[in-house]
């Protein structure tokens, strides 16, 4: 047995047996290794942005980690901005990344770079491994944090001896200690505001918008009158008919500040309050009302069921019944593509139990109101900002859960950071059915401009928010990637397109041409 | 006048006249300060990562740096693979990477990230502006560093209010001092070596490998019987019919041993000597025979011209005449696809004063040594290793040097990590060639299994190296992208793709189906 077997047996024997891989050619002791150890799943991608992307996915549906194996500082480079959103969704991820040998990094060759520093950047944990006889242990440290409530993005560094070396077999992660606290004094405060008919909005994230606290929050809010909010981006929200219906803040801040003028007190539960996803000449950053309150019962990392079932007691609520959300009739959806008719197509059209993956910044900013009535589902949207986050995202929802459809959401200009995720998806048979919105245009940034005050953007300027000249054929791209693709230009071609995807299984591409 | 353009002001005095931009909401005031800069051209691409490397690309061919826009940590996240590359082969490059307002960041908003952290990895000088009257002193930084002889990543953070603050004009950059010296001493026993006979061989890299110099070198050749070479990878060659021929040290450690084996000296020349690409059981890391001796005369970012004058001097080889490569004949290529075939349809068809860019891995092993018949032109390489490079490459040479005709070498495997840069070349009309050898998997993985002893792979492992379940389908791909492509099967079939690409403008893709 070498470090790579000892690596593998306990990655697997922890129950992670999904790996995300783009190896190279110092990960090839890893690869032989694999075909050794019972019950990994390697999934291949063409680009190391998929891999992490996947295992971000993964993680929000299966709640375990994921490995990546990525290819020294550039392969970890390539990945890091689907880290940095996994990162901001609490997601956890173990990353294996190869290196040299620890005995030729003295002598620079091509693809030696600060990969410690890369990898620091974005890890919460980062170990590079010293010996064939440590690695196992070390991958059992990686497993603990990102396994851990307050989940870490894990990145293990294995230098070529490491894995080529003897070694011992696998080792059992310990649990971390759970150290995040309720803050008493937070909970006690935000019990009498609502206890005291305040205008309230509770603010949740994280797993505390799964089902079972909506229900709670959904009980204190009909106790107390408050409203159950989350933020504009949440990492995954169990939504739809039969559950309690959350208000989502807006992303722009004249919109936000509006929303929020009416709440004297925000409950923020695995969240901060709520702040600018960007910095604006003469806008604030924070959006609250002035002067009102903020009762951080929970920080991310927190447990936030235990939250709402504490303060759910404290105000007495145990016994109220929560408002669910109704379901929305069976309509047709006709004639011209507007963000209202596209909304109203996916709500129809999303089979009960699909998880919706949306990156859909411009043309779906209504679909998350106006879905609210579609059958139950998950949605998980982008916490990090960093765009072509939902085809990857996508692809390891779907390993997570090959049972479920899942709907990939996505602007031209976003899809193409990672558009190679398709051939993961053809490869893998994935049950992922991507709809592109064709809009030809950056239109988050000529929506900004304005928010910015830059000014009227001259035509070199409007070049650059511009993806028009040429248009992208996206059924060409998929048919390329080896996904079958169709375009569409109304409502109705939409619909039906929709219903197709939904009938049959595997990855299929919808391009909607606005 | 405000920062941005304070800043724009600052790169266009300075001759820094074109921008690979890949903009989000925090680079609105750049964007508008464009259209009222003169002479900016600004070049949009889909991924960050097509931006460093046509940044890359174009110092190489232009030899000015040009500017990038990148947007937050993310975006450079996703652009560090090619600047990996472009430090390892000395580029400069100017990356402006927009931010959050200073005020902004406490409140750690979701686009928020250790950029600076980032930006330090691959970065030889980063700097953060903190005033909008500071800006254009900070970008004469920035640009004094990236274009002085040993050149810089050169990355200056603009945050949000730095860009919509007040300012004035553009600022010079002074020059920086050139404070690499040569070694005197390696100098004189270099040329003892050679006045000596002994076997030597002269490894020279980056400047020094341009048409004078390799002048002087064939002629310290010519009069010493040295050989003149280089290493397996190198930033840019002029060679080819008229040229000095310089000879490659193999990339594999067993050939790259064998072929130093009769050195007893090596003479390096803006280069270190040989190294392992990477590192594996029982072999070497250094490549040089027992006992050999290096002089090493001239560092990276030196003035190897004039070291090649002071040693051509010295060797008294002034007078010689060095002995320059012959005019390959005209030859009509038929038959199976092979190295050799596909290295003689590219030496035929390849016209005077092309560039290629060659990241072929394994098909194009051999062509290096099959074109050196060439008509003259221009090779340029991958120094770092990071696949995903010749695309972007390819932009920022075609942007360089619009008269000359670019031809992108590239694996089927390279190409996919920024395929995006087709887009680009069809949205700015360059006349790019891209050649993709589809042998359907990382065929580089597979020689290197063998290399590592890592055993036989099993089904497993060779799936991870397969790249064939579903087949990539280029003309497909190209299409999507606005780029004409063809699928060719044999030799005579890629001769006549070549020749009706050589004969007609504009951006072309063959897929040559190995």
């Amino acid at each position: 047995m070498n470090g790579a077997d000892s690596l593998l047996a306990t990655l697997t024997g922890n129950g992670l047996d999904v790996c995300f891989a783009n190896p190279g050619t110092s990960e090839m002791h890893f690869l032989a290794a694999i075909d050794r150890a019972p019950g990994l799943r390697a999934v291949l991608t063409l680009f190391e942005g998929v891999a992490t992307g996947a295992a971000d996915g993964y993680w929000r549906m299966a709640d375990k980690p994921a490995t990546t194996l990525l290819h020294l500082g550039p392969g970890f480079a390539n990945g890091m901005a689907n880290l940095h959103n996994a990162r901001r969704a609490g997601s956890g991820i173990v990353n294996v990344v190869g290196d040299h040998a620890n005995a030729h990094l003295q002598y620079d060759a091509p693809l030696t770079s600060d990969l410690m520093g890369m990898a620091r950047t974005l890890s919460h944990w980062v170990h590079r491994s010293d010996s064939s006889g440590a690695i196992a242990q070390d991958a059992a440290n990686a497993i603990a944090h990102a396994r851990a409530r307050k989940a870490a993005i894990a990145t293990l560094v294995l230098p070529g001896d490491v894995a080529w070396g003897p070694a011992s077999g696998g080792v059992a992660a310990e649990p971390l200690a759970d150290d995040v606290e309720l803050d008493e004094d937070a909970l006690e405060s935000a019990a009498q505001a609502l206890l005291g008919g305040e205008p309230t909005l509770l603010v949740l994230a994280d797993r505390a918008l799964r089902e079972g606290p909506l229900e709670l929050a959904g009980r204190i809010a009909a106790h107390t009158g408050c409203v159950v909010g989350a933020q504009f981006f949440s990492a995954r929200i169990e939504r739809g008919a039969g559950r309690v219906a959350v208000s989502r803040i807006p992303y722009a801040v004249d919109p936000a500040v509006e929303f929020l003028a009416r709440f004297k007190h925000l409950v923020t539960i695995e969240t901060g309050e709520p702040v600018a996803f960007f910095s604006y000449p003469d806008k604030p950053s924070l959006l609250k009302a002035p002067g009102a309150r903020v009762h951080a019962i929970c920080p991310r990392g927190g447990d936030g069921r235990a939250a709402l079932e504490r303060l759910c007691e404290r105000v007495g609520a145990r016994a109220s019944r929560a408002v669910v959300q109704g379901r929305g009739e069976r309509a047709s959806v006709r004639g011209a593509l507007t963000p209202q008719s596209i909304s109203e197509a996916l709500r129809v059209a999303m089979p009960e139990n699909c998880v919706l993956v949306d990156e859909s910044l411009t043309t779906g900013r209504e679909t998350y109101a106006l879905t609210a009535a579609a059958a139950p589902h998950d949605t998980i949207q982008n916490m990090g900002g960093s765009i072509g986050f939902s085809p990857p995202v996508s692809v390891g929802a779907a390993v997570a859960c090959p049972d479920r459809k899942v709907i990939c959401l996505v602007g031209d200009g976003s899809s193409m950071y990672t558009i190679q995720a398709l051939w993961t998806q053809a490869r893998e048979g994935l049950d992922v059915t991507t709809v592109v919105f064709a809009n030809r245009r950056y239109q988050i940034l000529n929506n900004e401009a304005a928010n910015m005050q830059a000014g009227n953007l001259g035509p070199k300027a409007l070049a650059l928010t511009s993806i028009d000249r040429p248009a992208l054929d996206f059924v060409s791209l998929a048919k390329g990637m080896g996904v079958p693709g169709r375009r569409v230009d109304t409502a109705e071609g939409f619909a039906a397109a929709l219903d197709a995807a939904m009938a049959a299984q595997g990855p299929k591409l919808i391009e909607v041409v606005l």
